[in-house]
């Protein structure tokens, strides 16, 4: 397998099979380490943004060494992944539900709905990547979907069969395990 | 004068001429505010990306309530600032020098250079904004500009001159500090 150049070590103890090594992994690691693939393939370049933190207090115990004492998590603004494809900027947020049936919209934030709205204006390629955990299966919704059927406020949640309709299920190889640019690229490649 | 919703109110006495204004706000308060006038009036949305830091404790002091007792700065893999202007995935890295002929390359950060080029690779727009703070002026420079600087490793520093001939002179009015985006639509907008 691949090692890429800032990847962790990985042992043969724990290379497992394709199905085994997806439990207990989580959807954020799965896409840290499908964008790490894209980064090194120069297919896309996305990253997770760093949780903001407000810093009150920092104590230097050395030269050149800065240990934060006292700071407190704030309300992020905007979505958690960002970056660009083939030019065209990328924009979504990513959400794990243990539900079978629905995503229950109170997992999205305000702040979260405001910002795909903004970037939805401004054109980006705005989505939400939903995965039901207990299904085993990861869905791509573009926001502009969910931001009309939010708009037309019909339900507090989106049902699976709406998910099925309007979204595009996502591949997972070892690799690659939430491969989401495919779906992109259908929709927005230029070839 | 606007109040943008989100910002801080400015009261009467903090109002001053635009150019005595100027002084002593950085070019990060500059950009932060310019990028607020952006949003608002959906120009652009652009964000400052908080920076990175790795929680070791975290307090629970009371329910709902977490202080970090323990965390230390990790090293950024990206540039500080990206996100979409009419669908083009923008990013950029912004530095302020004292220095009145020259920026010194030394402070861009080797990660903050591979970044660059991994972007420019994507298609995205990516560029610098330097100021000179004594002199006062403010330039936007593409970053496929700079990277075949470095490339060619002429020199260790963008000398002022080669920064007037191949950088674009940034505005700044009370409202938009730092008023990068018509740089970006005179070559890049659709009209």
């Amino acid at each position: 397998m691949i090692q890429y150049p800032s990847g962790k070590k990985t042992t043969k103890q724990q290379i497992k099979s394709p199905i085994t090594s997806r439990r207990g992994m989580s959807l954020e690691e799965d896409i840290n380490k499908s964008n790490e693939h894209y980064r090194y393939f120069n297919i896309a370049v996305v990253h997770k943004k760093p949780t903001p933190v407000q810093v009150v207090s920092v104590d230097y115990p050395a030269r050149n060494k800065a240990k934060i004492v006292e700071a407190y998590y704030r309300q992020p603004s905007t979505t958690d992944y960002n970056g660009v494809y083939d030019g065209f900027a990328l924009d979504f947020e990513a959400k794990e539900t243990r539900n079978k049936t629905l995503f229950p919209l109170s997992a999205l934030h305000q702040h979260q709905i405001d910002h795909l709205r903004a970037v939805t204006n401004q054109k980006a390629i705005a989505f939400l990547i939903i995965r039901f955990t207990d299904l085993g299966v990861t869905y791509l919704i573009y926001a502009k979907d969910v931001l009309a059927y939010i708009d037309r406020n019909e339900s507090r949640s989106l049902r699976l069969d709406w998910i099925k309709k309007h979204g595009y299920q996502v591949e997972s190889t070892y690799q690659i395990p939430c491969d989401y640019i495919p779906i992109i690229k259908e929709h927005y490649g230029k070839e």
